[in-house]
Protein backbone atom coordinates (compact mmCIF):
# COMPACT_ATOMS: atom_id res chain seq x y z
CA UNK A 1 0.00 0.00 0.00
CA UNK A 2 1.35 3.70 -1.12
CA UNK A 3 -1.23 6.14 -0.14
CA UNK A 4 -0.83 9.80 0.47
CA UNK A 5 -4.19 12.09 1.80
CA UNK A 6 -3.72 15.73 1.87
CA UNK A 7 -6.65 18.44 2.56
CA UNK A 8 -5.12 21.70 1.65
CA UNK A 9 -4.96 24.87 -0.33
CA UNK A 10 -4.27 25.15 -3.90
CA UNK A 11 -1.69 27.77 -4.50
CA UNK A 12 -2.42 28.32 -8.21
CA UNK A 13 -4.58 28.12 -11.00
CA UNK A 14 -4.51 25.25 -13.09
CA UNK A 15 -2.78 24.91 -16.49
CA UNK A 16 -4.07 21.61 -18.26
CA UNK A 17 -1.56 20.40 -21.04
CA UNK A 18 -1.41 17.91 -23.32
CA UNK A 19 0.96 14.85 -24.34
CA UNK A 20 1.64 14.08 -28.17
CA UNK A 21 -0.67 11.42 -27.33
CA UNK A 22 -3.26 13.68 -26.55
CA UNK A 23 -3.36 12.89 -23.08
CA UNK A 24 -4.41 15.43 -20.55
CA UNK A 25 -1.79 16.58 -17.67
CA UNK A 26 -2.14 18.92 -14.81
CA UNK A 27 -0.41 20.18 -12.03
CA UNK A 28 -1.66 21.01 -8.55
CA UNK A 29 0.57 22.88 -6.01
CA UNK A 30 -1.31 22.42 -2.73
CA UNK A 31 -0.14 23.67 0.59
CA UNK A 32 -1.12 22.11 3.87
CA UNK A 33 -1.09 23.50 7.11
CA UNK A 34 -0.69 22.07 10.61
CA UNK A 35 -0.60 23.78 14.04
CA UNK A 36 2.12 22.84 16.42
CA UNK A 37 1.26 24.43 19.57
CA UNK A 38 1.25 28.16 18.32
CA UNK A 39 3.11 27.66 14.83
CA UNK A 40 1.76 26.75 11.82
CA UNK A 41 3.95 24.66 9.56
CA UNK A 42 2.73 24.70 6.12
CA UNK A 43 4.21 22.14 3.68
CA UNK A 44 4.14 22.63 -0.23
CA UNK A 45 2.90 19.29 -2.77
CA UNK A 46 3.04 18.81 -6.43
CA UNK A 47 0.30 16.88 -7.50
CA UNK A 48 -0.17 15.48 -10.53
CA UNK A 49 -3.30 14.13 -12.52
CA UNK A 50 -4.11 12.81 -15.77
CA UNK A 51 -7.04 11.98 -18.23
CA UNK A 52 -10.42 13.00 -16.98
CA UNK A 53 -9.03 14.13 -13.73
CA UNK A 54 -6.89 16.61 -14.96
CA UNK A 55 -9.34 18.21 -17.36
CA UNK A 56 -12.00 18.65 -14.50
CA UNK A 57 -9.66 20.00 -12.16
CA UNK A 58 -9.02 22.58 -15.21
CA UNK A 59 -12.41 23.32 -15.21
CA UNK A 60 -13.30 23.59 -11.61
CA UNK A 61 -10.73 24.30 -9.25
CA UNK A 62 -9.51 27.80 -8.74
CA UNK A 63 -6.58 29.13 -6.65
CA UNK A 64 -6.90 29.19 -2.82
CA UNK A 65 -9.57 26.44 -3.30
CA UNK A 66 -10.05 23.91 0.04
CA UNK A 67 -9.12 19.98 -2.25
CA UNK A 68 -8.85 16.76 -0.82
CA UNK A 69 -6.74 15.03 -3.09
CA UNK A 70 -5.71 10.40 -2.46
CA UNK A 71 -3.37 9.20 -4.32
CA UNK A 72 0.19 7.68 -4.07
CA UNK A 73 3.77 8.81 -3.90
CA UNK A 74 6.24 8.84 -6.35
CA UNK A 75 9.87 9.75 -6.89
CA UNK A 76 11.75 10.53 -10.03
CA UNK A 77 14.81 10.81 -10.67
CA UNK A 78 16.60 12.99 -13.62
CA UNK A 79 19.74 14.56 -14.91
CA UNK A 80 20.25 18.32 -15.51
CA UNK A 81 23.62 19.39 -16.22
CA UNK A 82 25.06 15.76 -15.40
CA UNK A 83 23.79 16.31 -11.61
CA UNK A 84 21.56 14.03 -10.74
CA UNK A 85 18.33 15.35 -9.63
CA UNK A 86 15.57 14.74 -7.45
CA UNK A 87 11.45 14.83 -7.30
CA UNK A 88 8.72 14.03 -5.19
CA UNK A 89 5.26 14.00 -6.65
CA UNK A 90 1.31 12.41 -6.06
CA UNK A 91 0.03 10.96 -8.65
CA UNK A 92 -3.81 11.54 -7.89
CA UNK A 93 -6.54 9.21 -8.36
CA UNK A 94 -9.63 11.16 -6.53
CA UNK A 95 -9.73 14.84 -5.98
CA UNK A 96 -12.80 16.25 -4.26
CA UNK A 97 -13.90 20.40 -3.83
CA UNK A 98 -14.23 21.28 -0.41
CA UNK A 99 -15.44 24.35 1.31
CA UNK A 100 -18.34 26.02 1.71
CA UNK A 101 -21.21 24.68 -0.90
CA UNK A 102 -19.32 22.13 -1.32
CA UNK A 103 -21.43 18.79 -0.82
CA UNK A 104 -19.32 15.70 -1.83
CA UNK A 105 -17.03 14.44 1.05
CA UNK A 106 -15.29 11.66 2.04
CA UNK A 107 -16.02 8.03 3.96
CA UNK A 108 -12.84 5.78 4.06
CA UNK A 109 -11.82 2.90 6.35
CA UNK A 110 -8.50 1.26 6.37
CA UNK A 111 -8.19 -2.03 8.40
CA UNK A 112 -5.36 -4.23 8.87
CA UNK A 113 -6.28 -7.69 10.59
CA UNK A 114 -6.90 -11.28 10.60
CA UNK A 115 -10.28 -13.50 8.97
CA UNK A 116 -12.55 -14.73 11.57
CA UNK A 117 -13.84 -16.97 9.38
CA UNK A 118 -13.41 -17.94 5.55
CA UNK A 119 -15.66 -15.90 2.88
CA UNK A 120 -18.68 -16.88 2.16
CA UNK A 121 -20.16 -16.23 -1.60
CA UNK A 122 -23.14 -16.07 -2.90
CA UNK A 123 -24.94 -14.40 -5.73
CA UNK A 124 -27.57 -12.19 -6.72
CA UNK A 125 -30.47 -12.69 -8.89
CA UNK A 126 -28.51 -10.26 -11.47
CA UNK A 127 -25.21 -12.55 -11.25
CA UNK A 128 -23.10 -10.26 -8.94
CA UNK A 129 -20.56 -11.96 -6.37
CA UNK A 130 -20.84 -11.02 -2.87
CA UNK A 131 -18.92 -12.57 -0.28
CA UNK A 132 -18.87 -11.68 3.67
CA UNK A 133 -16.40 -12.31 6.08
CA UNK A 134 -15.35 -10.67 9.14
CA UNK A 135 -12.05 -9.46 9.78
CA UNK A 136 -10.29 -8.77 13.77
CA UNK A 137 -8.17 -5.60 14.24
CA UNK A 138 -6.38 -6.09 17.66
CA UNK A 139 -4.28 -2.51 18.83
CA UNK A 140 -2.37 -1.94 21.99
CA UNK A 141 -4.30 -0.86 24.70
CA UNK A 142 -2.44 -0.70 28.69
CA UNK A 143 -0.62 -4.60 28.78
CA UNK A 144 -3.08 -6.19 26.33
CA UNK A 145 -4.99 -5.81 23.37
CA UNK A 146 -8.34 -4.65 22.01
CA UNK A 147 -9.23 -6.85 19.65
CA UNK A 148 -12.47 -5.22 17.29
CA UNK A 149 -14.33 -7.14 14.67
CA UNK A 150 -15.44 -5.86 11.24
CA UNK A 151 -18.23 -6.55 8.72
CA UNK A 152 -16.18 -6.51 5.62
CA UNK A 153 -18.37 -6.49 1.93
CA UNK A 154 -16.75 -7.50 -1.22
CA UNK A 155 -18.37 -7.44 -4.62
CA UNK A 156 -17.90 -8.53 -8.23
CA UNK A 157 -14.70 -9.80 -8.59
CA UNK A 158 -13.12 -8.93 -5.69
CA UNK A 159 -15.86 -10.35 -3.98
CA UNK A 160 -14.52 -13.76 -6.10
CA UNK A 161 -10.55 -13.09 -5.55
CA UNK A 162 -11.72 -12.94 -1.89
CA UNK A 163 -13.38 -16.61 -1.61
CA UNK A 164 -10.44 -17.84 -3.75
CA UNK A 165 -7.73 -16.57 -2.06
CA UNK A 166 -8.19 -16.16 1.23
CA UNK A 167 -8.76 -18.13 4.54
CA UNK A 168 -9.51 -17.64 8.23
CA UNK A 169 -6.24 -16.48 10.17
CA UNK A 170 -4.72 -14.94 7.18
CA UNK A 171 -3.58 -11.27 7.79
CA UNK A 172 -5.13 -8.66 4.90
CA UNK A 173 -5.21 -4.90 4.58
CA UNK A 174 -8.91 -3.73 3.45
CA UNK A 175 -10.20 -0.37 2.42
CA UNK A 176 -13.37 0.54 1.46
CA UNK A 177 -16.46 2.57 2.42
CA UNK A 178 -18.61 1.99 5.67
CA UNK A 179 -22.20 1.81 5.43
CA UNK A 180 -25.02 1.44 7.79
CA UNK A 181 -27.93 -0.54 6.58
CA UNK A 182 -31.25 -0.46 8.79
CA UNK A 183 -33.10 -4.76 8.30
CA UNK A 184 -35.93 -5.41 10.38
CA UNK A 185 -36.66 -8.58 12.59
CA UNK A 186 -39.44 -9.55 14.88
CA UNK A 187 -40.69 -5.65 13.66
CA UNK A 188 -37.71 -4.33 15.41
CA UNK A 189 -35.62 -2.03 13.28
CA UNK A 190 -31.62 -2.58 13.94
CA UNK A 191 -28.88 -1.42 11.99
CA UNK A 192 -25.41 -3.25 10.57
CA UNK A 193 -22.48 -1.31 9.96
CA UNK A 194 -20.34 -2.95 7.32
CA UNK A 195 -17.82 -2.25 4.75
CA UNK A 196 -18.17 -2.54 1.68
CA UNK A 197 -14.13 -2.79 0.20
CA UNK A 198 -12.82 -1.45 -2.58
CA UNK A 199 -9.54 -3.09 -2.25
CA UNK A 200 -7.71 -5.93 -0.83
CA UNK A 201 -4.00 -6.60 0.01
CA UNK A 202 -3.26 -10.20 1.16
CA UNK A 203 -0.01 -9.40 3.66
CA UNK A 204 1.29 -13.40 5.03
CA UNK A 205 1.29 -14.66 1.54
CA UNK A 206 2.72 -17.95 1.95
CA UNK A 207 1.69 -18.77 -1.68
CA UNK A 208 4.30 -19.96 -3.88
CA UNK A 209 3.48 -16.80 -5.88
CA UNK A 210 4.62 -13.80 -4.02
CA UNK A 211 2.68 -11.62 -7.05
CA UNK A 212 -0.23 -12.76 -5.30
CA UNK A 213 0.36 -9.65 -3.46
CA UNK A 214 -1.34 -7.77 -5.68
CA UNK A 215 -4.27 -5.06 -5.74
CA UNK A 216 -7.35 -6.92 -7.18
CA UNK A 217 -8.95 -3.41 -7.64
CA UNK A 218 -7.18 -0.34 -8.66
CA UNK A 219 -9.03 2.82 -7.94
CA UNK A 220 -10.39 4.66 -11.65
CA UNK A 221 -9.64 8.11 -11.30
CA UNK A 222 -12.49 10.27 -9.91
CA UNK A 223 -13.14 13.64 -9.49
CA UNK A 224 -15.81 14.85 -7.49
CA UNK A 225 -17.24 18.18 -6.66
CA UNK A 226 -20.57 19.73 -5.59
CA UNK A 227 -21.39 21.92 -8.21
CA UNK A 228 -20.47 19.21 -11.53
CA UNK A 229 -24.34 18.21 -12.70
CA UNK A 230 -22.69 18.88 -16.30
CA UNK A 231 -19.86 16.56 -16.62
CA UNK A 232 -20.33 13.60 -17.87
CA UNK A 233 -19.59 10.90 -16.23
CA UNK B 1 -4.32 17.14 6.58
CA UNK B 2 -0.96 15.72 5.14
CA UNK B 3 -0.78 12.13 5.81
CA UNK B 4 1.07 8.99 4.29
CA UNK B 5 -0.09 5.21 4.57
CA UNK B 6 2.83 2.43 3.47
CA UNK B 7 2.88 -1.14 3.52
CA UNK B 8 5.90 -2.43 2.51
CA UNK B 9 8.93 -4.60 3.01
CA UNK B 10 12.01 -3.43 4.87
CA UNK B 11 15.35 -2.42 2.72
CA UNK B 12 18.02 -2.70 4.96
CA UNK B 13 18.62 -3.03 9.17
CA UNK B 14 17.76 -0.24 11.61
CA UNK B 15 20.75 1.76 12.26
CA UNK B 16 19.34 4.16 15.06
CA UNK B 17 22.13 7.24 16.05
CA UNK B 18 21.85 10.23 18.29
CA UNK B 19 22.24 14.02 18.13
CA UNK B 20 24.34 16.15 20.02
CA UNK B 21 20.56 16.59 22.31
CA UNK B 22 20.76 12.80 23.08
CA UNK B 23 17.76 12.54 20.59
CA UNK B 24 17.40 8.89 18.49
CA UNK B 25 17.27 8.85 15.07
CA UNK B 26 16.95 6.43 12.55
CA UNK B 27 16.21 6.02 8.52
CA UNK B 28 13.81 3.38 7.16
CA UNK B 29 13.92 2.71 3.62
CA UNK B 30 10.78 1.34 2.53
CA UNK B 31 9.61 -0.70 -0.68
CA UNK B 32 6.17 -1.02 -1.60
CA UNK B 33 5.04 -2.89 -4.49
CA UNK B 34 1.89 -2.17 -6.50
CA UNK B 35 0.97 -4.84 -9.64
CA UNK B 36 -0.65 -2.92 -12.52
CA UNK B 37 -1.67 -5.95 -15.27
CA UNK B 38 1.31 -8.34 -15.09
CA UNK B 39 4.11 -5.55 -13.74
CA UNK B 40 5.08 -5.41 -10.36
CA UNK B 41 6.35 -1.33 -9.95
CA UNK B 42 8.46 -1.00 -6.70
CA UNK B 43 8.52 2.38 -5.04
CA UNK B 44 11.21 3.08 -1.93
CA UNK B 45 9.97 5.30 0.16
CA UNK B 46 12.25 7.20 2.75
CA UNK B 47 10.84 7.41 6.23
CA UNK B 48 12.64 9.35 9.12
CA UNK B 49 11.75 7.97 12.70
CA UNK B 50 12.25 10.13 16.02
CA UNK B 51 12.54 9.08 19.77
CA UNK B 52 11.75 6.30 21.64
CA UNK B 53 9.78 5.21 18.40
CA UNK B 54 13.22 5.12 16.12
CA UNK B 55 15.01 3.13 19.35
CA UNK B 56 12.22 0.53 18.95
CA UNK B 57 12.60 0.20 15.22
CA UNK B 58 15.99 -0.41 15.84
CA UNK B 59 15.31 -3.30 18.45
CA UNK B 60 12.39 -4.68 16.77
CA UNK B 61 12.94 -4.56 12.68
CA UNK B 62 14.48 -6.73 10.40
CA UNK B 63 15.69 -6.39 6.76
CA UNK B 64 12.95 -7.81 4.64
CA UNK B 65 10.13 -7.49 7.48
CA UNK B 66 6.74 -5.73 6.51
CA UNK B 67 5.98 -3.09 7.85
CA UNK B 68 3.12 -0.24 8.42
CA UNK B 69 4.06 3.27 8.73
CA UNK B 70 2.07 6.30 8.69
CA UNK B 71 2.94 9.82 9.29
CA UNK B 72 3.34 12.88 6.77
CA UNK B 73 5.53 13.93 3.65
CA UNK B 74 7.93 16.42 4.04
CA UNK B 75 10.27 17.99 1.51
CA UNK B 76 13.78 19.35 2.26
CA UNK B 77 16.14 21.52 0.22
CA UNK B 78 19.36 22.08 0.56
CA UNK B 79 22.55 22.92 -1.27
CA UNK B 80 25.48 20.77 -2.55
CA UNK B 81 28.17 22.29 -4.39
CA UNK B 82 26.27 25.47 -4.95
CA UNK B 83 23.42 23.36 -6.61
CA UNK B 84 19.67 23.48 -4.72
CA UNK B 85 19.20 19.91 -3.68
CA UNK B 86 15.83 18.55 -2.50
CA UNK B 87 14.65 15.31 -1.42
CA UNK B 88 11.09 13.82 0.15
CA UNK B 89 10.86 11.83 3.51
CA UNK B 90 7.96 10.87 5.38
CA UNK B 91 7.84 12.01 9.35
CA UNK B 92 6.68 8.90 10.75
CA UNK B 93 4.67 8.83 14.27
CA UNK B 94 3.31 5.36 14.01
CA UNK B 95 5.06 1.66 12.97
CA UNK B 96 3.58 -1.46 12.88
CA UNK B 97 5.47 -5.02 12.51
CA UNK B 98 3.33 -7.30 10.38
CA UNK B 99 3.71 -10.32 8.55
CA UNK B 100 3.17 -13.92 9.76
CA UNK B 101 3.45 -14.08 13.82
CA UNK B 102 2.09 -10.60 14.59
CA UNK B 103 -0.59 -9.42 16.30
CA UNK B 104 -1.33 -5.83 15.94
CA UNK B 105 -3.07 -4.69 13.15
CA UNK B 106 -4.81 -1.07 12.09
CA UNK B 107 -8.12 0.33 12.24
CA UNK B 108 -8.84 3.56 10.85
CA UNK B 109 -11.84 6.14 9.59
CA UNK B 110 -11.13 8.76 7.78
CA UNK B 111 -14.26 11.08 7.07
CA UNK B 112 -15.02 14.22 5.46
CA UNK B 113 -18.69 15.71 6.06
CA UNK B 114 -20.91 17.84 7.71
CA UNK B 115 -22.33 17.78 11.38
CA UNK B 116 -25.80 16.99 11.46
CA UNK B 117 -26.67 18.62 14.69
CA UNK B 118 -24.69 20.70 17.22
CA UNK B 119 -22.01 18.40 19.32
CA UNK B 120 -23.91 17.15 22.51
CA UNK B 121 -21.38 16.92 25.67
CA UNK B 122 -21.35 15.48 28.89
CA UNK B 123 -19.00 14.26 31.58
CA UNK B 124 -18.39 10.92 33.01
CA UNK B 125 -18.46 10.68 36.92
CA UNK B 126 -14.44 10.60 36.29
CA UNK B 127 -14.85 14.11 34.97
CA UNK B 128 -13.96 13.13 31.64
CA UNK B 129 -15.97 15.00 28.53
CA UNK B 130 -17.71 12.82 26.30
CA UNK B 131 -18.83 14.62 23.14
CA UNK B 132 -21.76 13.07 20.61
CA UNK B 133 -22.89 13.95 17.54
CA UNK B 134 -23.39 12.35 13.62
CA UNK B 135 -21.72 13.63 10.37
CA UNK B 136 -22.99 13.04 7.29
CA UNK B 137 -20.85 11.87 4.08
CA UNK B 138 -22.07 12.21 0.48
CA UNK B 139 -20.50 10.10 -2.01
CA UNK B 140 -21.42 10.70 -5.78
CA UNK B 141 -24.00 7.61 -6.96
CA UNK B 142 -25.13 8.23 -10.77
CA UNK B 143 -26.42 11.39 -11.46
CA UNK B 144 -26.90 12.21 -7.76
CA UNK B 145 -25.81 11.58 -4.31
CA UNK B 146 -25.94 8.41 -1.47
CA UNK B 147 -25.36 10.10 1.93
CA UNK B 148 -24.19 8.04 4.56
CA UNK B 149 -24.67 8.88 8.40
CA UNK B 150 -22.05 8.13 11.06
CA UNK B 151 -21.76 8.01 14.50
CA UNK B 152 -18.83 10.11 15.91
CA UNK B 153 -17.47 9.92 19.56
CA UNK B 154 -14.90 12.90 21.06
CA UNK B 155 -13.29 12.43 24.06
CA UNK B 156 -11.45 14.49 26.41
CA UNK B 157 -9.80 17.79 25.26
CA UNK B 158 -10.90 16.87 21.82
CA UNK B 159 -14.91 16.42 23.54
CA UNK B 160 -14.52 20.07 24.66
CA UNK B 161 -13.26 21.55 20.87
CA UNK B 162 -15.78 19.83 18.82
CA UNK B 163 -18.80 21.82 21.53
CA UNK B 164 -17.08 24.84 21.41
CA UNK B 165 -16.02 25.12 17.89
CA UNK B 166 -18.48 22.66 15.79
CA UNK B 167 -22.26 23.32 14.85
CA UNK B 168 -25.04 21.46 12.62
CA UNK B 169 -23.98 22.58 9.11
CA UNK B 170 -19.76 22.48 9.68
CA UNK B 171 -17.65 20.58 7.26
CA UNK B 172 -15.22 18.83 9.20
CA UNK B 173 -12.78 15.85 8.33
CA UNK B 174 -12.59 13.48 11.14
CA UNK B 175 -9.84 10.41 11.58
CA UNK B 176 -10.58 7.81 14.39
CA UNK B 177 -10.67 4.24 15.00
CA UNK B 178 -14.33 2.10 14.51
CA UNK B 179 -16.00 0.70 17.59
CA UNK B 180 -18.77 -1.34 17.75
CA UNK B 181 -20.39 -1.79 21.46
CA UNK B 182 -23.28 -4.03 22.36
CA UNK B 183 -26.08 -2.86 24.41
CA UNK B 184 -29.65 -4.34 25.70
CA UNK B 185 -33.08 -3.03 25.03
CA UNK B 186 -36.43 -5.16 26.02
CA UNK B 187 -33.89 -8.22 26.76
CA UNK B 188 -32.75 -7.38 22.95
CA UNK B 189 -28.57 -6.98 21.97
CA UNK B 190 -28.28 -4.20 19.75
CA UNK B 191 -25.16 -3.21 18.21
CA UNK B 192 -23.97 0.52 17.83
CA UNK B 193 -20.74 1.18 15.45
CA UNK B 194 -19.30 4.47 16.30
CA UNK B 195 -15.86 6.13 15.45
CA UNK B 196 -13.85 7.23 18.86
CA UNK B 197 -12.38 10.51 17.04
CA UNK B 198 -8.30 11.16 17.84
CA UNK B 199 -8.24 14.12 15.15
CA UNK B 200 -11.12 17.08 14.36
CA UNK B 201 -9.94 19.53 11.07
CA UNK B 202 -12.89 22.27 10.68
CA UNK B 203 -12.62 23.00 6.36
CA UNK B 204 -15.56 25.32 6.27
CA UNK B 205 -13.40 28.03 9.17
CA UNK B 206 -15.67 31.01 9.20
CA UNK B 207 -13.86 32.37 11.65
CA UNK B 208 -11.63 35.57 11.58
CA UNK B 209 -9.21 33.15 13.77
CA UNK B 210 -8.40 31.09 10.36
CA UNK B 211 -5.91 28.82 12.83
CA UNK B 212 -8.86 27.67 14.52
CA UNK B 213 -8.32 25.04 11.37
CA UNK B 214 -5.94 23.49 13.83
CA UNK B 215 -5.03 19.78 14.65
CA UNK B 216 -6.91 19.67 17.83
CA UNK B 217 -4.59 16.38 18.98
CA UNK B 218 -1.04 15.40 17.49
CA UNK B 219 -0.98 11.49 17.79
CA UNK B 220 1.86 10.66 19.71
CA UNK B 221 4.76 8.78 18.31
CA UNK B 222 3.52 4.93 18.62
CA UNK B 223 5.37 1.67 17.87
CA UNK B 224 3.20 -1.59 18.26
CA UNK B 225 4.28 -4.85 17.22
CA UNK B 226 2.93 -7.91 18.23
CA UNK B 227 6.26 -9.02 20.40
CA UNK B 228 7.10 -6.25 22.76
CA UNK B 229 5.98 -7.16 26.28
CA UNK B 230 9.11 -5.89 27.71
CA UNK B 231 9.05 -2.70 26.26
CA UNK B 232 7.89 -0.48 28.58
CA UNK B 233 4.99 1.87 27.60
Amino acid sequence: MNKAILVGNLGKDIEVRYTTEDLAITNLDLATTEKIKDNSQTEWHRIIAFGKLAEICGSLLKKGGLVYVEGKTRKRTWEQDGVPRHSAEIIAYKIIALGSGANLGVNKAIYIGRLGIDPEIRYTKDGLAVANFSLATNEKKGDGYETQWHRIVALGKLAESCQRYLEKGRQICIEGRLQTRAWKKDGITRYTTEVIASHMEMLDSKMADAGALENHMIPSASMETGSMGDIPF
